[in-house]
């Protein structure tokens, strides 16, 4: 991220950024498939995080409910892991670059990929699985971009939760009788 | 499309696709950047058709439902528009391609930008126009793959429908009180 930085994302190699954290290229490849994976690094530990926190919630917690508070508990993690001006810098090459957030997009849909099979494995059958996955990454997703545009409050958790009774005002009524 | 199923995804070239419409190759590069967006072409047309429904709509209208309004009518002349066979010959290749998948995914984000800012124009703020441009996505592509799947009904337009009247059960009751 230093280097990213310093040099800009495209004016840095894997060359540089196995020197920098005392790595070999070979050594580097064998952790990072290229040079995006270094910016995603966490996603296989969220993914983690969030199925296994669906598979030990509470026997009677509604779908939304066990898939909403293990967001919240990796929103809460992830604050504790990572300086928010890392997560800010990150986010800001994100938005600068189309092939990051083509990464981001791959990533996110194999979590809610990963979040629907973790609710069927609970005995939620289709399509609710997949639309409480989708609806949860709805709610992670804008919870995320409030919690690094700096809006109140200024946790991650808290915005994680706010989305959830945002939409919940939202789509709660259902459709219309028109 | 026939090409493809002739063929493979794979073991189809440019130069084929182009012979097979009567294209030259510089022809075809005019219209798709790339063989991939062979299968993407209408994805324009639905983001201009949702958009404008949404700008269309009623002055009094619910956010969540003009969005699933638009999503609707799109999905009705989508099912007019293209052979059935032909939508789940192209979700095949998409299920077998990653790299198609990726493009799916870029697609779809833009959709969701687009109906946000569909709803920013009628005054809709932040978080809201993003909740709702998501959780409409939600609607639109559990009902997608519903339909694809060949679950009753077997309309599109009535899988998006019920789609929203899930997804509104599912979250309708807001965080719990715990």
């Amino acid at each position: 991220m230093e280097l990213f930085e310093e040099r800009g994302y495209n004016g840095t190699t894997v060359e540089e950024i196995a020197a920098r954290a005392g790595l070999t290229e070979r050594t580097f490849f064998r952790y990072f498939s290229d040079k995006r994976e270094v910016l995603f690094s966490g996603s296989r530990q969220l993914e983690e995080a969030v199925t296994a926190a669906i598979a030990g919630a509470p026997a009677g917690a509604a779908p939304i409910d066990a898939v909403v508070d293990a967001f919240e508990a990796a929103a809460e993690r992830l604050e504790a892991l990572r300086d928010y001006a890392w997560v800010r810098a990150r986010w800001g090459l994100l938005v600068e670059h189309a092939e990051l957030r083509e990464r981001e997009l791959i990533k996110l849909a194999a979590l809610a990929a990963a979040v629907a099979g973790a609710l069927r494995e609970r005995g939620v059958p289709e399509p609710t699985a997949s639309l409480v996955a989708e609806a949860g990454l709805a709610i992670f997703k804008v919870g995320f971009e409030r919690w690094v545009a700096g809006a109140e409050p200024r946790s991650f958790a808290a915005q994680v939760r706010a989305a959830h009774g945002a939409l919940a005002a939202i789509v709660g009524a259902g459709p219309s009788a028109a």
